[in-house]
Order: C-alpha cells, then sequence, then structure tokens
C-alpha cells in the first residue's frame, strides 16, 4: 500500500511572522538586523525550509512564546497592561508564573496566617517563644519582599506603582515589617491589630483568584445593600424612640430603660435572638403590646431583610452576567493578540499546524504530539489546511479537551475467550438490569431501617461490644458482592467513572474499614462505623429531581469552596481583632452583674451527698485564642444567643464592645446574603437551563469527536522528522502501528471535558453573545483608526488586517 | 351653525344577532318563534328601527347581558362550565353575584370564625353562655346552607358536584351542622377540631379570591418543596445517628442522650433555636465535636434550606408565569365569547356603539354615557363604525380607565383676577423650586436629630409634663406652614392626588392631634405624639432607589395582605388544635421538672425587706385562648426559642405533643418561604421592568387620550332620543353646552388608570405572548372541526368564523 503525498496541511511553514514579538524589539540590533535579513529575504519555497538560520527560528519562539502567553493572560483574566514589555520582564515573568513560584507564595501565606496561632495569645499546645515567631514571621515576610521584586522586575515601576492590589500589598508588608522588628526589638507583643491584614497575602497568591473574584462582588453588592441597610436602621431608630416612650414607663422592662438599651434590643431583635423575651415583660403588663413587636417584625425581619436578599441577587445576577461578558470580550481580545503573532506574511489568513504546535509547546507543554494535531484539527472547521481566527475563537473550549481513542469493543472482556465472555456478558446484563438495581435499593433501603431500629432499641451503654452485630456483616456482604459484580461487570475503569459508583465505593471501602476497627478492637476508628448510614444517600439516584440536586451541589463545589475561605478571611479579620481586644476577659462567674449572668455560671454545689455541678458553659465562647475565636465566631454567624456572648464581654468591658459585634453581625450578614444569593442563582440559573433543554438533560459534559486517517499520522511524523524538533513522534508510531494491526484506514478520538459554568451560560446567553461581540468589534475599529493611523478597510476583522497593513507599510 | 349628519357610526343597528343567548333557548316557544320571526323579518332598512318588536330588544337584552356574564367570567377567572345555562340559573346567577350577596358571604364566615372568640376556652370578656353561642352558629350555617342552595340552582346539580371546592364547603358544612346540634343539645363543648375546617367558609367568600390564589400556589409549590424537605429530614436522621453515638457516652450531655432526643435536637438546631446550647456539654468535653455541629449547620442550615428556597423561588416564577398566560388566554376566550353574542348576522364584522353600549349597561351599571362612548372610541382603532375582534381584545385593559376632560388650564388658579393670580403663581414657583424642597428636608432632618438627642436626654421619668416643649410648636409651624403653602400653590386637589403628600399631610395631622392632646392632657392619645419621627420617613424621597422600593412597596401591598390573610387562616387552624389540647397546660412554675423550667418560673420571695420578683414570664405563651394562641403562634413563627414553648408544653401533656409544634414549624416554613419567594419575584421583576424600560421611568399608570367632537357628542344624544332607552344624555348635554361657551368643535379626555402587575407582565412577556395566542387560536382550531363538524377556513378568526358558518348553515 502506497502513502498518498500528505496534504497542503503538513508542509512545513517557514515564512516570517506579519508582527514580531515585542521582546524581539528589545533585543541588540544585531539580532534585529538579521531578522530583518531574514523577513526581507524569507521566500515561499518550502524546500530548503530546515536550512533556515537558527535566528529565524529563535524569533518564532519568541512569538510562540508571547503568544501563550497572551493566552494564559486570557485564561486567567490578567489585564493586558500586565503583559511583559521586553525580554528582561519576560524573564520575570516566566519565573513568577510556574507553580512552584506560586506554591512559595501560597506557603508563605499561609505560614503568616498560621502563626497567629503560636503567637500570644496563643493555642495552648502550639504556643512559642516571642524570639522563634518573631523571626519566622520576619522570614516569610522577607519572602515575600522577594516575591514583590520579582513582581516589579516583570510589571516596571510604572505598572507597579499603577497596580492597586500590589501596592497595599507593599505597604501591609512595609508595616509588619517594622512590628515584626518591633516584637523581636521588645521582645514583647504590643496590640498588634494589623495582624488583621495578614489576609491580603492570602489574597493576593495566584491560586485564590476565586477569593478575589467573590471579594470583587462582595463589594461591588455593597452600595445597594447598604442603601437598604440604612432603611433597615432607620426604622430601627424610629421604633427605638418609639419604644423608648412606650415601654420605659414600666420599671420591670429592663430592656427599654433607655434610648441605648432600646435601640440595641432592637437591633438584636432584628436576628430574633431575644425574642420573645424582650416582648414578655411589656406583654405581661399590656397583651396589647405585642402589636409593637409584631409590627416591628414584619417591617423589619419579614419584608426589609426579604428585601435586602432580593436587592443582593438582583445584583448579583447582573454582575454575574457583566461578568461573564467582559471575561468573554477579555478571551477574544488575547485570541486576537496570538492570532496576530502567528500568522506569516506569506499565509495572512491563518495559522498552519507548524506554528500551531509551537504554540501549543509553550501554552501546554505537558501535551503530547497526538493531542496537539488532534486540538488542531478539532479547530479546524474548514478543513483549509490553515486555521482561521474564526477557527481560532474557539481555543479555549478545545484546548481542555483529554483525547482517547474511541475503543471499537463495548466492553472489556471483548477480547476474552468464549466462555469468559458470555459469563462476564451475563454479569453486565445483570448488573445493567433495572431489577438489580431496584433489589440494592431495597437492601440500602432494610439496611437503613434496620441501622434506626437498632440505634433506637440501644438505649445508652456500650455500643462498641467486642462482637461485631452479624446484621453488619450481611449487610456489607451484600455490598461487597454487589461491588465484585458491578466491577467485573462494567470494568474497572467504567465503573470508576460514574461519580455515582465512585460513592458506592468508597461508602462500603468505609464500611469495610469500619469492620475491620471493630474486629480487632481500635479504638479510634470506631467513628467509621458511625459513617453506615451514608449508604442510605444511594436511595436519592432513585428520583431525577435529587440526581439534578446532588450533580448541581456537586458543579457548585469549587465555588462554595471559594466562598466559605473568603468567609474565613473575614473571620480571621474579627478573629485577631477579637482576641487583641477580648482575650481572656470572660470565664467561669465572670458576669454576675450583667443581665446573663446564669450563663457563664459555673457552681459546684454539694446538696446531701452529691456534688451538683451548674454549668452555663458560654464562658466557653471566649477569644482566647485563634481556635476559640473561631468558634466563637461561628455562633455569632449562626445568630441564635449571640446577645449572650455579646452581653458577656460587653459587662467584662466597655459598651462600646457591642460595636465589634454589630459590626460582625451585618459583616456576616452581607457574606450570607450572597451566599444565599448565589445559590439561589446557581439553582435557578441550572434549573432554567433543564428547563431550555429538556431533550439533552442526560449529558456528561462535552464530547467531541474526531477521526484521523493514517495518512495524516504520516504526515506528522514526516513533518517532525524533518525539523526534527521534537522527539515526541514515539507515539505517533504506536498508532500508526496499532492501525497497521487492525487493518484500519483511520482511527476515532473522542475528545472529553466536564461542562463548566462558562459554557453553560454560553448557551444561556447564545442570543445575546453575539450582539456583544458585534459591539466589541465596532469599539475596538473605532479606537483602531486612532492608534493604527490607518484608513479603514472592509475585512471582517479590521483591527487585525489595520494593524497588518500598517506594519507591512513600515 | 348647522350641524352635519352624523356619521355612520351613529346608526342604530337593529339587525338580529348572529348568536342567540342561551337563555333565550329556554324560554318557551311562542317567545322562540316570535324570535325566530324577526330573525328573518330583519331589514336593513334603518327607519323604522323603533318600531321594532320588544321581543327583538328582549332578545337584545339578554344577549348584552350573557355577554357582559362572559366578561365578568373572564375578569373573576371563574370557569366556563359554571356559566348559567339557562334563564333559571341565570335568576340565581344575578342573585348570587352583587355586592350584597358576597357582603352577606363575608359576615357569615366572619361571624363563624369569630365565634371562636366566645366559645369554651373562650377571651374572657367574651365569653358567652354555651345556648348563646351554639344558636349564632346555627343561624349562620343556616345562612351558608341558604348561599349553597342558591349556588346549586346556579350550577345545576351536575356542576354542582363537579365543583370540588363547593363540596369540600358542603360536607363541612354538614360535619359543622351535626356538631353544632350535639353542643346545643348536650350543653357543653367537646373537643371540636373540626372547627378548624371553618376556614374554608372564609376561603370560599368571592372576596378572598386572592386567598384562593395563594393557597393553590401554595399547593402547587408543595411537590418540590417536599422533596427536598424529605432530603432535609434524611440528613437529620443520618446525623442524630451519628450524634448519638458520638455524644451519648456524655453522661452530661442532655441533648443526645436518646435517639429521640437526638432527633428532636438536631430538628431544633435546624432552627438553630438551641445553638449554641446544644453544643457546648460536648464542647466543654472535646473541642473538636463542634465540627459536628459546624459541618450538620452548613449542610442542613445554609446548604439545603437554601435550596429549598432556591426550588420553591422557581417553581414559583414559573407558576406565575403560566397562571399569567392561562388567565390572559382566558380573558381573550371570554371576549370571543362575548363578541359572538354582540354581532349582528347583517354586520358580522364588528360590534356597534349600540350594542357596546348595551353590553356595558349590564357590565358596568355605574358608568356614564360619556365614559361608554369614550370607552368604546379608545377601543376602536380603525375609526370604522364597527369594533373587530381585534379591537375587542383590549377591553379589559381600557374599560377600567377613569376618563376626564383634559383641563386647559395648568393651574387651579388661572382664572383668578391679576393680582391674586400673581400671588399664587409666586408659591406655586416657590412650592416646586428645588431650594424649597430642600430646605424641607434640611429641617425634617434636623427635626429628626433634635428628637434623636431629646429622647437621648431623658433618662426616664415623666415624659408627658403638661407644658408641651417648643421644639414641638416651631417644628408643627414650619410643617403647618409648608403644607399650607403646597396646598395653595398646586391647588388641594393635585396636592393630594401624590401619595407622598398624602403622607405628608396626614403626618403632620397626626402631629398637630398630638398637639392637641398634649395641650389639653388627654392621656389617651399619647401615644400619637410619639409618632413624631415618622415624619424623617420623607427624607426617603431623595434617593431613586428607596423611590422605587416603596413605590414597589405600595404596589405589593395587595398582595402581601392576602398573604398574610392566608398566613392567618393557617394560625387559625392551629389555634383551633391548639387551644382544644393545650388549653390550660401551662401557668407560672408548671414545668418544674423539665430542662425549660426556668422560663416559666414565678417565684416572689423576700430578701431582706424587699420583695423580689423572678419572672419566666415563658407561661404567658399559652393556648388558654384564641387571641394568646395567635401571639403564641407568632412567636413559633419567629422560631427564636420556640423549643421553650415546646417543651413547657410537653411537659405537662405527652412527648407527641412535639408532633404539632414541628408540623406548625413546617408549615410556617412553607408559607414564610413563599412570601419570602414573592417578595423575591415582585423585586427583581420590577427590578428587570426598570431596567428594560429606562426611559420612561416616571410613569404615573397607564394614560389614554382620546378627541371628540361635537358632532360625535350631538349624534350620541340624537341616537339616545330616537331609541329613548336611557335618560342619562344630561351629561352630555352639559359636554355641548360647554363647548358652545369656550366656542371649541372638540374636548380631548384623558383617561387614567393605576398600572397593575398584569401590565408590567404584558410588557416583559411581550414577545412569548404573541406565541402564545398563536398557540391558543390553534389548539382551538383543531377542536374546533370536532366541535362544530365544520370545514377548515382561512379566516384569521377561525373558531369564530367558523362557529358563525355553521349557525348560518343551521
Amino acid at each position: 500500500m502506497r502513502w498518498r503525498e500528505p496534504p497542503a496541511i503538513y508542509l512545513e511553514d517557514c515564512g516570517s511572522p506579519v508582527e514580531r514579538s515585542s521582546y524581539l524589539i528589545q533585543l541588540p540590533t544585531a539580532d534585529g538586523g538579521s531578522y530583518d535579513v531574514i523577513h526581507d529575504a524569507s521566500s515561499p519555497a518550502a524546500g530548503d525550509c530546515c536550512a533556515q538560520q537558527s535566528s529565524a527560528r529563535h524569533n518564532w519562539e519568541m512569538n510562540y512564546q508571547e503568544a501563550a502567553i497572551y493566552l494564559q493572560e486570557g485564561e486567567n483574566n490578567d489585564k493586558f497592561f500586565t503583559h511583559p514589555k521586553n525580554a528582561k520582564a519576560l524573564a520575570a515573568y516566566l519565573f513568577a508564573h510556574n507553580h512552584l513560584f506560586y506554591l512559595m507564595e501560597l506557603s508563605t501565606a499561609l505560614l503568616l496566617l498560621l502563626l497567629s496561632l503560636c503567637e500570644a495569645p496563643a493555642v495552648p499546645m502550639l504556643r512559642l517563644g516571642i524570639f522563634v515567631h518573631a523571626t519566622l514571621e520576619l522570614f516569610a515576610l522577607m519572602v515575600v519582599v522577594f516575591e514583590l521584586s520579582m513582581k516589579m522586575r516583570w510589571l516596571g515601576f510604572h505598572t507597579f506603582i499603577r497596580h492597586k492590589r500590589t501596592m497595599v500589598k507593599t505597604c501591609v508588608l512595609f508595616v509588619q515589617f517594622i512590628e515584626a522588628i518591633v516584637v523581636l526589638v521588645r521582645q514583647t507583643s504590643h496590640v498588634r491589630i494589623t495582624r488583621a491584614l495578614r489576609c491580603i497575602f492570602l489574597v493576593d497568591c495566584r491560586y485564590c483568584g476565586a477569593v478575589r473574584r467573590n471579594l470583587r462582588q462582595i463589594f461591588q453588592s455593597l452600595p445597594p445593600f447598604i442603601d437598604i441597610l440604612l432603611l433597615l436602621l432607620f426604622f430601627m431608630v424610629i421604633f427605638a424612640i418609639l419604644g423608648f416612650y412606650l415601654f420605659s414607663p414600666n420599671h420591670s422592662d429592663p430592656y427599654f430603660s433607655t434610648l441605648e438599651n432600646s435601640l440595641v434590643n432592637l437591633f438584636v431583635l432584628l436576628t430574633t435572638s431575644n425574642f420573645p423575651d424582650v416582648m414578655m415583660p411589656s406583654y405581661a403588663r399590656n397583651p396589647w403590646s405585642c402589636v409593637f413587636f409584631i409590627v416591628y417584625l414584619s417591617i423589619e425581619l419579614y419584608f426589609i431583610m426579604n428585601l435586602l436578599l432580593a436587592v443582593v441577587f438582583d445584583t448579583f445576577n447582573d454582575i454575574e452576567k457583566r461578568k461573564f461578558k467582559s471575561l468573554l470580550l477579555h478571551k477574544r481580545t488575547a485570541i486576537q493578540h496570538a492570532y496576530r503573532l502567528l500568522i506569516t506574511k506569506q499565509r495572512p489568513s491563518g495559522i498552519s499546524f507548524k506554528h500551531f504546535e509551537g504554540l501549543l509547546r509553550f501554552y501546554k507543554p505537558r501535551m503530547c504530539t497526538r493531542e496537539r494535531y488532534l486540538t488542531f484539527k478539532a479547530l479546524n472547521q474548514s478543513n483549509t489546511p490553515l486555521l482561521s481566527l474564526k477557527d481560532f475563537y474557539n481555543f479555549y473550549e478545545v484546548v481542555g479537551l483529554k483525547w482517547k481513542a474511541k475503543r471499537n469493543r463495548e466492553h472489556w472482556f471483548d477480547d476474552l475467550p468464549r466462555t469468559a465472555f458470555l459469563i462476564f456478558k451475563g454479569i453486565n446484563i445483570l448488573v445493567n438490569s433495572r431489577v438489580f438495581q431496584y433489589t440494592m435499593y431495597t437492601v440500602v433501603a432494610v439496611n437503613g431501617i434496620w441501622i434506626l431500629v437498632e440505634t433506637f432499641m440501644l438505649q445508652g451503654g456500650n455500643f462498641f461490644s467486642r462482637n461485631v452485630p452479624w446484621s453488619y456483616i450481611v449487610f456489607l456482604t451484600i455490598y461487597g458482592v454487589e461491588l465484585l459484580l458491578k466491577t467485573t461487570g462494567l470494568g474497572p475503569v467504567e465503573y470508576l467513572s460514574s461519580g455515582w459508583n465512585l460513592f458506592d465505593f468508597s461508602v462500603t471501602l468505609f464500611a469495610f474499614l469500619g469492620l475491620m476497627a471493630l474486629a480487632f478492637n481500635m479504638e479510634p476508628f470506631y467513628f467509621i462505623v458511625v459513617l453506615r448510614p451514608l449508604q442510605l444517600l444511594r436511595l436519592f439516584k432513585l428520583k431525577k429531581r435529587y440526581r439534578n440536586v446532588l450533580d448541581t451541589m456537586f458543579e457548585l463545589f469549587p465555588r462554595m469552596a471559594s466562598l466559605g475561605l473568603t468567609l474565613l478571611i473575614f473571620y480571621y479579620c474579627f478573629a485577631i481583632v477579637g482576641m487583641e481586644f477580648f482575650a481572656g476577659v470572660v470565664y467561669p462567674n465572670c458576669c454576675n452583674t450583667s443581665t446573663v449572668a446564669d450563663s457563664y455560671r459555673w457552681v459546684n454545689h454539694t446538696i446531701g451527698n452529691k456534688t451538683v455541678v451548674e454549668e452555663g458553659y458560654y464562658y466557653l465562647n471566649n477569644f482566647d485564642n485563634i481556635l476559640n475565636s473561631f468558634v466563637t465566631l461561628f455562633e455569632l454567624t449562626v445568630v441564635n444567643d449571640w446577645y449572650i456572648i455579646m452581653e458577656g464581654v460587653t459587662s467584662q468591658t466597655t459598651h462600646w464592645s457591642r460595636l465589634y459585634f454589630m459590626i460582625f453581625y451585618i459583616v456576616t450578614m452581607v457574606v450570607m446574603t450572597i451566599i444565599v444569593a448565589f445559590i439561589l442563582e446557581a439553582f435557578v440559573f441550572r434549573m432554567n437551563y433543564t428547563r431550555k433543554n429538556q431533550d439533552s438533560e442526560e449529558d456528561n459534559g462535552i464530547v467531541l469527536e474526531k477521526e484521523i486517517s493514517k495518512e495524516e499520522v504520516v504526515g506528522i511524523i514526516e513533518l517532525y522528522k524533518r525539523s526534527s524538533a521534537a522527539p515526541e513522534t514515539s507515539q505517533l508510531q504506536k498508532i500508526v502501528l496499532q492501525m497497521d494491526k487492525y487493518g484500519q484506514m483511520s482511527t476515532t478520538f473522542l475528545g472529553r471535558r466536564s461542562r463548566t459554568k462558562s459554557d453553560l451560560s454560553m448557551k444561556m446567553y447564545e442570543e445575546e453573545i453575539q450582539e456583544w461581540y458585534e459591539e466589541h468589534s465596532r469599539k475596538e475599529e473605532s479606537q483602531a483608526p486612532l492608534q493604527e493611523s490607518a484608513s479603514a478597510s472592509t475585512s471582517s476583522l479590521k483591527p487585525l488586517s489595520l494593524r497588518q497593513r500598517s506594519q507591512t507599510v513600515i
């Protein structure tokens, strides 16, 4: 069999780029000169390409690198004004943009944050000497200085100054530095509230981009939030005056005795935390006084608080859409920039595979040759040898795909001998049957009821007796058999590719570990036993709505985690401030003069010959170290009975302490409202999406199918061999061998990735996206003549073609 | 001046209707025969119209009435199968459809509900003898029987049986009747939980349509709600088992000692009501146990509860849209039905004014002739003498307009003599100036701060001294002057037409009344004085967002009120059940054996020579009469510390009582979630609307302008005179006289009404509405051939023309 000539697509493209990488312009004249020589001497003949000078290759490499950087900037939503402008900046950029550097950033930030575990007031077990923790802090700060200097080198002084976040970080760094030195010199900690600012080091980390976005979103939602908050506070003031006039004549009512009390108690009432107690004294005197409280709660709690949610939700929705739009356009611009660097003067209408491959070498170094080619093929919609800009626009959607050869065999056991095949086929049919599935559901349900009844029968006593209950063994055996059948019937790979199966697997594994723990009496692992009821979660597969909810939950998880982290950052700030002011102020029986004395009581008195301990426990909710502070702040977030903590601390300090608690309440209210709005938005969005695409509901992410023929593969191998650039052809040759073995002329590959929110948004805003694009290109057009001082052109890619033309003129 | 011949529009149309009113078919044959005679004998000649037989007029009157009934049914969203089918049913229908009957319905229902104030356990002041209240009840029930019999007469037995709500009502009525008789015979009240069903009488009232819609919406939102609720409960069970295993070995932890305790406490924890207390015993023993609670709250409270809101919100949105759609199509069908009854055989392409006027005489008897004509004119877009079906579709939008002659003078004082005019003009300019407005805002702000400071300085003591504070008088004077200036400058009518001015006016009036009360020392009215801070609300006019919020609030008010009423109906049911089971079970010091003993304590002990009263007050939250029950239920709705009430009652009864409280919590959760979803939906809708129509933001409802010329008026007068049907031409003649006086040839009238939610929805769904219409008419089309057995037609009004054709064939 003779291979046909490889099609034009594989012809080596050795023209010079239309646009030179900006790094090259800064190179010494000698090199620049040689560039210009090549620039002029480049000939369309393909034959002597390989003989070209290395500086031409170097030039192209530079272009690839810059294009890759543009694409990265587009992906990470980095603004283009931070784009490295010369070779020196490029070096710094490359140094500061890899996972090693990111990890260093992250670990420094975490070290700084974790230091508060060891600084006074420290967690007892982790206490370190002042000398030790101050030195550690100085070391971490030095690392931050190094990071910042790298950043300055990359950005240049002017951009560095203009970059707000970096400037704030520098200021904080400066303050921290001075304070750390002061601590080291004085050998004692002073009131260091500025430690709360350490969070900025974490927020600035590359890996915390999601947190930064959340914070931005929170700040953007603030203006309407504050408006409604003012309305809320305004009504509170009116009602406080009213309440003071109405209830202060009643001397048995401590809640409205002064205007300040009245205000504070109505603020607490807003959180419902002191209801109905706050009403009781007046209600006891006159039953109609309940009207005041009912009206207040109806207006404030049920109306304005919901209004707050509505306003935040609305703003949130709006911001989400605008954010998506700007991200989309930013990516588009990045692609345009990259495209401009990859086209040659000879073929200005598109990117050849060679240059595309060069780009990917920098953009995704780990990608293998096969995948690069498949990506190129998937992008190339027109089947011409060149990738047009229109094709290239899909870069981000396609580059994330994971490619796999489409297996011709249906099951993993297709190649086995006949008997084995039949057995496995039978198992396969069995595990896929409805009967099997429903039997398993029944078993799970019975198991659930069993556990419930068993637990109900146990009234205290020794739960973890040495003899393992037989029911445990029976059910575990059933699950084990199911697991075995499924693994053999579906093949391990397919079995574990489903999230639900993975869940089954891990729960069964845990149950097995629990059994081991029971059997060998390893007490510390007993807790695993109690995880058994989690098996019941499998029942939720039965109903479509639950599947939907749980799927959405998993989709939301990264975003939820970042919101949680954002909340933790707020916690950290408040925890530091709380520790500085309130560490050690509450202790058992501390607040006997306050109205909440009971909650802080700890009495150990003897009645008859029995010792009775009366414990109020609230002294445990303190700010004595950072872990305790976090728990206390969580309790404040949950809001119920928070005024007991507030009053306890207030009675030991001044009544200005209330401000701390009230501000914390308002801040968490903002964050919580945003979390609620986020969950609402995500679910409503998802449900709308399912409603719009009811036919294709059961899809598992994005799937793309591409067929490549043997000739193509051979052509690429040839290409690589000629350019002798990469030794990565072995994988390709393997494909050819495999095709030969099976006598196929082509292999089909499947590209797969999970669906992201961005994909969903793309589909939801389908109609609007085109408008945005047009608007965007109109805007660029109107800016282009000013920047480029060239006349208008009729090409559809005006900004680009304009630039091309102006360059060729120069 | 000679009047021209009136145009064709006024020609009296005396053709016979295309379709006969269904009531006529049921008339005795004699009349039917005469109808047929006219039917054939009707001639297009207009001359001898007036001489036509009265039976023809009777026929038309019947048609008018039936058309009016159709339109009413369309408006009230009554299904057409309840349409009265014959003359007898018509009489019953007319009897049962007027405000007198509605009022009777409402007052009977209210009487029945209010009876529970007097039945044991009664409110002390309102207690009535068993004989008295049982007799009252029987009387009310008799009235209901009468109402139902009228309804049966109107609906006919078959429809009556098919109408679910009516059937339920009948059953409840039957049960109530028997029970009332039993009470009367035994002369003692038995456990009458069925009293909770009395609500159905209120719900069935014509005036409570909004409540019925809310209930329907709540029931429609239930299925997804229950799904998520099950998820919630499921996790609760898992955590309860887990908690039991983890914490029950700790004997100082009463919260997890048994599985039941564990479940109940986790249920309460879901409401956060016992947090952090529930955590404290285990937290005191092992700090890491807080992880259990944090995970539980994060999953249940912060995730699934929000999910619940998301699901309800989504369903709610969907239902709102579908409801709007079905209502819109229902109205359209009603209009089609009415149209069919109003066109004549001679002129099948539209309705003449005469018939339109006849319709309005039944549909809106209070409307004057001028308004009827203006409505006709506003509907008539094509300026032909006949109203086509397309024009007629706008009936509901136009018929609600209030018409007023457009005044030619700008201000009320334009007609006054020169000097007076100038003075008033000056005042007008002054009150409309920004300086004046901002001065007033400053005064209000200063007043607010003054009140705040003044109140702050008052530390208890005699607030309402006999000497009125001078600041009060000063500010009141300023407000009085402002009010006077505005009234004179704008004219009283224009001044009071703005809601904000109305608010200013009433607040100032209240302040004045308060002054009177102070000056003349009328103690019971002192509370008016404390309303002064409400003046501050005026400041919110300053910002657009607040204006928006407050406007939306007013728009939402009717709907909010109906939601509140719905909640009250649920309260009533629970209050009755609560009273039957828990009346009198809690009293001071009742629950000394329970964990919440402190809250119910009432100790009066003497320390030294001082009497100290320790009051827990919670014994006031009881079910001793219906008013107390309502307050208790409100406290349960607010949720905070509800478990104290629950535990108190439980300790005095059985632990099954908890079910009552838990079910109440879940029910209020449903209603509250729906209220939140409603507020969210309304605001988000409104904000989207404002975003869509940013240009026309400052509109005050729907305004329509129509000009009518003198000839037209004269023509109508002629028409009325000839038909001698109505003596209502005096108003028209007045218009003619006025036109003569001012020498005008025409007068312009303005039709005005406030914008409703339906108008907003019309605009929001603009694009979809056309699709709905098409879909609807396609559906009708596909049904029409089956019903009418006629061939397809090409007219755009297919269902109608089909029917017309088939009728003419018959």
